[in-house]
């Protein structure tokens, strides 16, 4: 199997900002594409990786490139309103038909994951170089396998609790801050038949894409993320049902033409 | 404490189906409400209900009446498209702040419930006079507190899985048909500040509002979706924290003026 | 109402830990019990507020006992073992069947609790006054309502994830400390009919209890947890269910006797 | 890699019933263990697959045994009580570990499952031939891939809700049944580093374990219960951990002399 990944940069402080120029010389968007490539390939699994950007986002967002992409990853900051509302609704709906979807830091406020996750997707923040601390809380869970305990970022933005999600539906890791403040940073949650994970460590002015747990934890949630083998891309469908459909020899196509899903 | 519900209904079908129009011959959202109000006074609730319908929407469901209800139901079928998606976002909005809302039955498909789920809430359906049972699943809630296990509906449209919801933050009921389906009856999620119970039986077509036990059930969610006394009604903010912010003395205004909260 | 409160105290350190007699003049149970009769006073709350200690443990938690408890909190650190399994699996017991328990701090270890839990409750930790904040997850939890955002607890014993504990059915508060741990420091569990809250800020060599903020997050979690009123106090049962056993005078008692429930 | 798995069968009612005999002329636990092998070779899985039975338990679920059980499936009914308590909570102890656990049918009953779930596991049963239909709730779990929806059993024991585990972690499955009751038929729970799949199809004398489809469910239910690759095999300690142990060139072993886990 090759994993079939899509980066998504919104590539606009690596326009104007020197600081982010020096961290990330070729774009964030780069450093997560070449993280995921090598650590993938160190845990043996075979990658085909694009680059969207928010530039040639009509293009690099199509509907024909979504269908063939089996995760994306989504970093966006202070053009979140630059994205058409019609490719976020394009995200989403790749998502609910099984595409995954990894939304990084302040993609919180993004439009793909505000409207997966139905909240205000508010927080607390702090730009003053606090120390993270990332906690895995779940003993069995594929993201945090092999991953330290606790992963230590030596500085970074700082995001705190009341986080406005729904309850995640597996919460991973937890973090603290130098600060005093907690945060749920890795929340897994499930949207029709797509995965969403969201990894709140990343901020443009800090290295965190380099630091190699971080990159592991991204490749983890790639392989968790991905759409199983033999699973259609399609929707939960909404059916009419005739009386005894699931019978054998009685099952016929729904009132609207369409033939009643036996495989979800 | 005076518990303020408001009751939308789309009053559609009441105009022209006359099926509809001899099982509630007042408007099913006359019905809902008159069900409400006496349940709630046996069990020692004293109530204040407003109607909201389609036609006076913009009144009836304007900002300063949303502020006052604890709790709103919501009943659509066929024009949901005709309620403004100003109207949909302002009562998401006050969901997030704290407010209560019920959508019942084909509501799954009203625009509030779809942009607090971020799925598509597709079903099976039929509507072929099947008998309902709804058990109970959860062993202390306080939603099916007095209600019989199963409650019996003689008849009733079929709503049927897979259901595409997020998970339920707690499962309150499991329903199945007499054409074998199995459905999500009763469904509890926390969205920002406030509470959503979606509950499936009642269509227009069968006489289920006219029971007592699923009055019983509208009345326990009313009860548990209504804020709590003492919580202001705020969303969860955005802000920047400046470091110790939350020790005495310390904590001022975020960055955009306003101050940080203390209670959530 | 009349809420019923047992409030278990091992009673232990008290009695040869000058630290802890200096804290806790009375004992920590005094203390705990008077914070709950004043806070729970504060919200409108009538109590009656026995006190359980090891030593009288066989009268003081008896059947009887637990069968007029609404809530049990359970405070206990170097005599776990002590407790008999009897009345270890009799508290079990009477949670599976509608009372509340609270288990506080070190009761992670406490027998009920971790045979209530399936797991080892393991977890770090580190008695070396770490400043602990307890921060809200939840936007419309009851249990933190009216709570500081989050409350500072100057010195404490730090509890570190990994906590080994089921994913709680409800995450309320979540902690951070001085040394840079987190922990889930505030866990809602249902089991059975009974609700189960765990709140671990509260070791004995620091005056938490005699905090305000500390009291209050008792006094609502003794309110969340406490039964419905007219809710009988019964195990989920076992029962042989004749065909049609829910329908208008065909059921009868199943195979063992028993009626079968009508109302969970 | 080889997937490992125990069957563990009671093998007691085909040690005297005709009709289980006729089913399952060489056990259960040879149908399931069959069911395994052929299921996951279509599948590209190799398995290594033992059978333990219960007159040879303390042998065939000795420590080495389990140390070396990437999956156990566990079968029993009538003699729940002749699994030694220390075998029982040796099972326990390493589904902590990481080991998984497939519990069948009535093993909702058995010694480990309820040490796991910490609730009575009562339920409704009604011997009648009832028809089952096993609907698939979650869009993207990896235990439904392949399954139909629903999966129709002609003739089954009837189990129904209320069910008293813990609100499951994911539920995959719903069922119906054709007497009308409903039930959580497939369940997800994590506890500790392992895997809990409860999946109740199945009674002696059905033919349930002879379907196609539910030889997919269990070989899909072992596959997601295994430890993952690279993940030690130990539990969730508790560890006294000095200021700053997870500091470079800082952490040293705990108190208690054993080095603090840095990989969960």
């Amino acid at each position: 199997m090759t994993l079939r990944i899509t980066v998504f940069g919104e590539n606009r402080h690596e326009k104007f900002d020197q600081r982010v120029q020096e961290l990330y010389p070729e774009g964030m968007h780069t450093t997560i594409a070449e993280g995921l490539t090598r650590t993938l390939a160190e845990l043996g699994v075979e990658t085909e990786v694009r680059i969207a950007l928010l530039d040639d986002i009509e293009d690099t967002l199509s509907d024909e490139v979504l269908a063939e992409t089996d995760v994306l990853t989504w970093w966006g900051h202070i053009a979140h309103d630059d994205v058409p509302d019609e490719i976020a609704e394009r995200v989403v709906r790749h998502v609910r038909e099984g595409m995954g979807l990894l939304p990084l830091h302040s993609a919180h406020y993004s439009k793909p994951f505000r409207l997966l996750m139905g909240t205000t997707c508010n927080l607390l923040w702090r730009n003053d170089n606090d120390e993270e601390r990332v906690w895995t809380v779940s003993g069995s869970h594929p993201i945090a396998r092999g991953v330290p305990h606790p992963i230590v970022i030596p500085g970074q933005e700082m995001y705190g609790e009341m986080f406005d999600i729904p309850a995640p539906d597996e919460q991973v890791f937890l973090s603290s801050f130098s600060g005093g403040e907690v945060f749920r940073s890795g929340c897994c949650f499930y949207r029709g038949k797509g995965r969403v994970f969201y990894f709140s460590p990343g901020d443009q002015e800090y290295p965190v894409y380099h630091q190699a747990e971080i990159q592991r934890v991204l490749a983890n949630a790639a392989l968790w993320a991905a759409p199983q083998e033999g699973r259609e891309r399609t929707p939960v469908k909404i059916s009419n049902a005739p009386r005894d459909w699931f019978r054998d020899g009685v099952a016929g196509p729904g009132e609207d033409g369409e033939a009643l899903d036996r495989v979800i």
